[in-house]
């Protein structure tokens, strides 16, 4: 089992009601790696500039992150992007984005990366995201995920991707613009009718869904007290999924419950430290210990008849 | 076992997005006797005027509901309320109230139901609520529901009665308004310093949380494609809640989990109906079929270290 994610990798400058961080490490395939890398290898896709230090690239790889097809640009900038979180930390503004070498990213994969059995495809323009799909040999158990802009600036490119893959992973928003609903569970039916095995709605505090075959299953988020900064959180959540199944080496939906599962523990923690502090600052063990008392808190008990 | 509920008896207009119902039956104690009725039975305690048909009063009955706590105002006229629900369904807007006999309405509890062991005090003026608790003998297990009215026109009544009392039911933006808080687990730990051993906080399509001494517990809601009318859905949810701790004779936070489902399953009926008619139409075999799915749905299967 091998897995590879492409994605931003990105500087960030964030503030949050409860403080502020400037020019972090960010970027959808850097959270996706990090989370998924408690679980196993993986191999990351993207671009940096010139201005990304050596450090950086050496914290990826301490994590067990393969960065051959992290290709540095030379004389060029990393994408950089600032924001700022409202009072309920639901919502957020755009201060600043400077795509940089980001703008022009076509990727290339190493031959190496070619016969993974899984592939996750982070955030960005559909045809992007297609030509890395088109580039896998084998028939990886793939993953996409979107955003707002492209189903509003390139949405048959994005449905006939989504024809393709096995899972799309969406905000409640954006399935409710992508499927024009406004019901949530009619706007994951009719997005599972573009084709995809699943599809799977993260509704950030209020968990998750995953539309499969025979319905749909709903499950809460842990309940956060210590909020601090969001950034990721999605990214993370799609890692500790990612990571969780490639560890199994299955895709049935007891397999995906238990890896959204994980994925959302591993969100938790993100959310839990500026930028990716959250998911550098927490081990294995603690890891473990939340995804227990999420199963615990989901737990009924025994089945009995009540009625 | 026994228990006591008192709250609205009412007529309600009620226009969703997909129709519209006139002058059927409604009323927090309706849904919440019709909805614990599942469990056992319910000495209700309300009023109506001389213009609740005896047919109502005939269905009440014919479900296990002891009215003889329904006070019948001669010459008076039924609480009556009307309303539009929004295209998203989350939220409404109140068209027309007339509080009629409701407006004066001072519960006197008829004798045989004052030693019942579980008692609900559904939204009402503090005072009110507090009054019916005065008047129960022994310790019922007591649970009070609120709403946005109460906590800005009665807020020193309504804590001094949440002091008293084991539990607390209550809306996200109605525990933000309590609190002052912005985060909704910060919020619960805040109200449950008021003193009662559980908060209880209703998410409506997003499910409930339980606010303990351990900590809290999420749960999702059912995901409801065919949602036709929530009115009554709070009460309903509160209503399986009671009936099931009620039916298992228990109070702890395993039985109370228990309780939350079966209080989820039974409000997710109530949305598939307008007014009553969602609980109305649905039998045991149906909520037992939806509380087991319910549960097979949050089960995560064995134990299995991962990490």
């Amino acid at each position: 089992m091998s897995l590879v994610v492409v994605g931003s990798v990105a500087f960030d400058s964030i503030e949050t009601p409860v403080g502020s961080i400037e020019d972090t490490l960010g970027g959808s395939a850097v959270y996706f790696s990090l989370a998924s890398a408690f679980f196993g290898p993986v191999q990351l896709v993207g671009v940096v500039g010139e201005d990304f230090p050596e450090d950086r690239h050496q914290l990826l790889r301490d994590r067990g992150i393969c960065t051959r097809g992290l290709e540095v640009i030379s004389g060029g900038n990393t994408f950089r992007w600032s924001g700022k979180y409202f009072d309920d930390m639901d919502r957020r503004e755009t201060l600043s984005v400077d795509l940089n070498v980001f703008e022009n990213f076509q990727p290339i994969l190493p031959e190496s990366y070619r016969d993974a059995t899984f592939l996750f495809l982070g955030n960005g323009p559909p045809p992007t995201q297609a030509s890395v799909f088109d580039q896998m040999e084998g028939s990886p158990f793939t993953v996409v995920d979107t955003m707002d802009l492209w189903i509003d600036t390139a949405r048959a490119d994005l449905e006939e991707l989504v024809g393709k893959v096995d899972a799309l992973v969406l905000n409640d928003e954006e399935a409710l613009l992508l499927s024009s609903q406004k019901n949530l569970v009619l706007a994951g039916r009719k997005i599972r009718e573009l084709g995809p095995t699943y599809v799977i709605v993260k509704k950030g505090q209020h968990g998750a869904m995953i539309f499969h075959d025979g319905g749909e299953t709903a499950l809460p988020a842990l309940p956060l007290a210590d909020l601090v900064d969001p950034t990721g959180a999605g990214d993370s959540f799609a890692g500790g999924m990612m990571g969780s199944l490639v560890k199994s080496a299955r895709t049935d939906l007891d397999s995906l419950k238990i890896a959204v599962a994980w994925g959302t523990v591993t969100a938790s923690f993100c959310c839990e430290g500026f930028g990716v502090n959250g998911l550098l600052d927490v081990g294995a063990s603690a890891l473990q210990k939340r995804f227990d008392s999420y199963r615990k808190m989901l737990d009924l008990g025994p089945v009995e008849v009540l009625l």
